[in-house]
């Protein structure tokens, strides 16, 4: 048994015009909640520190970076790294962040017990559009604030395991849990901001939206044998919904705790990192079971090719 | 709208004296009910034409062939093919196949409405073990009888669309799906004896056995968008009960028929292939994003390679 209790603390929505210090507040008070509850780890979602800000179509570079940490931590976000290490709590929480040679990330941290950052995880798949978009019901201009990861996805040994991290649309991509689960990843935490209608087919709605949650996440977690922990930014930010459904997955790939609302929450589960043996040794052991001379595509041809009329492939 | 009328044809449990003549009529009776319905294709599961008997350990080499076809169409199966024509309907079906250079597979073939072989498939992922294991509940040794594999993840244009083909622990592989995505597949059949139990960990039961199932293939349709088929031989051969199922799900994941009994047993569904466009041209349009850059470990490694102590990766 290797147990490590997690808090996944779902975050409710976030107005434009709340303050990190506000949202570090309410950071607190969960945090508070997960001590009580014998938290090791805290988990916090992607871009915590505000509002969802790409669905703003915005020029001014200065507005831009405005929603950009240069600093972690910094004046707004030191409460809490003082208080998890009092705590001798772990944490991770996203943001976006702006490198000291003004390049632009949306980032997540892993800080250990004491308080020092020994995980960082800058997004790969950054999903939606860079211009302005008209035939779409909002915006979501991730590929315009930030450029694509540039660590990969790393894993870590920390709190007596192997963890990693990736964020919200990475969690669509199997290659996304593949890669850490080639590393022997035990547990993979993410956080997300997903709008409640798909902004391309508005009929594809909530019910739709938490169900891949679910699905992409349970599939990553069964396929590597690894805890899978998804936390939301959920609720209405200035009108725009977006789902909750945060949860902790078993290495079986269950769902072992769910959340409820779509205000701060707190879910609480002790897990047990060994669990991910049964699944790693056995229907999952990769040295005996992979055949990557049949992959072979999957890392040399980014988009599709078709076979050609009349021919196979 | 690209409609193909898909049959999925469960197998009830075949017993090690049904002779292939036997289960050729089981299958026809399927085909003619898949007639009344308007089917364009019907799949039949892996290893139709017998028995599951890679869980029976076996030392002569003749008696192991004596479960191998040598010959497609052959004797026994003629009147498969003869009928498929004769209502113009392609069909798909997994046998043991005995090759004139003396390699044994675990194949499927898919047959077009003229009744010729336009797709062929030998199955990847083997699962289990070659030689006895008493470790276990009961042998599954598929890595004894067959070897994996030359084909790779072919896809063919039939039926108007793009199909290809897997076979059952081959479906618990997100890389199986990719690859066909890559191709820009359209379909996915693929047939499966799952025995109802894990033979080690007998806690792990039909209901988790029939989740797993689930979780797969809706992971692999959503994540590719592509319509995915997968049916069961099911119910108890020789004492071994396996997994029912069968079901047919949608590009979104989400499953639209699915077999209630562990019998022969038919569900039908008209599948669009246009509805594969939406996912492959917003989501998961791999062309702008997939980052072939951070998957590399996907292909150059096959087992795990964990991090160092005190030390990322």
């Amino acid at each position: 048994m290797k147990n490590i209790t997690v808090a996944v603390a779902q975050m409710g929505p976030i107005q434009k015009a709340e303050t990190r210090e506000q949202v570090v507040k309410r950071m607190i008070k969960l945090m508070d909640d997960a001590k009580q509850c014998g938290a090791d780890l805290i988990v916090y979602p992607e871009l915590t520190l505000t509002t969802f800000f790409p669905r703003y179509f915005m020029e001014d570079q200065a507005e831009i970076d405005s929603w950009f940490e240069s600093e972690m931590p910094n004046a707004a976000t030191i409460p809490l790294f003082t208080k998890a290490k009092f705590y001798g709590m772990a944490i991770t929480f996203g943001y976006a962040e702006l490198t000291s040679d003004g390049k632009h990330f949306n980032t997540s941290i892993f800080v250990d017990k004491s308080g020092s950052i020994t995980g960082k995880y800058r997004k790969v798949h950054l999903p939606g559009h860079s211009e302005y978009d008209s035939n779409r019901d909002f915006q979501h201009l991730e590929k315009r604030y930030f450029q694509p990861g540039d660590l990969g996805f790393p894993v870590y040994r920390t709190l007596g395991g192997i963890f990693g991290m990736c964020i919200c649309n990475d969690r669509r991509w199997p290659e996304t849990y593949r890669v850490m689960g080639l590393k022997g990843v035990e547990m993979i935490t993410l956080g997300y901001n997903t709008p409640s209608f798909n902004s391309q087919k508005s009929a594809e709605g909530s019910e739709d939206r938490l169900f891949h949650n679910r699905l992409v996440q349970q599939a990553g977690a069964y396929q590597n044998s690894t805890w899978v922990v998804g936390v939301a930014k959920a609720g209405i930010e200035d009108g725009h919904p977006l789902i909750g459904g945060s949860l902790i997955i078993d290495p079986g790939g269950k769902i072992v705790a769910e959340a409820k609302t779509e205000e701060d929450e707190l879910i609480v589960h002790t897990c047990d990192l060994d669990s991910c043996i049964f699944g790693k040794t056995t229907v999952f052991d990769f040295s005996r079971h992979r055949r990557i001379e049949d992959y072979s595509i999957i890392t040399s041809q980014t988009g599709v090719v078709v076979p050609k009329e009349k021919d196979g492939s």
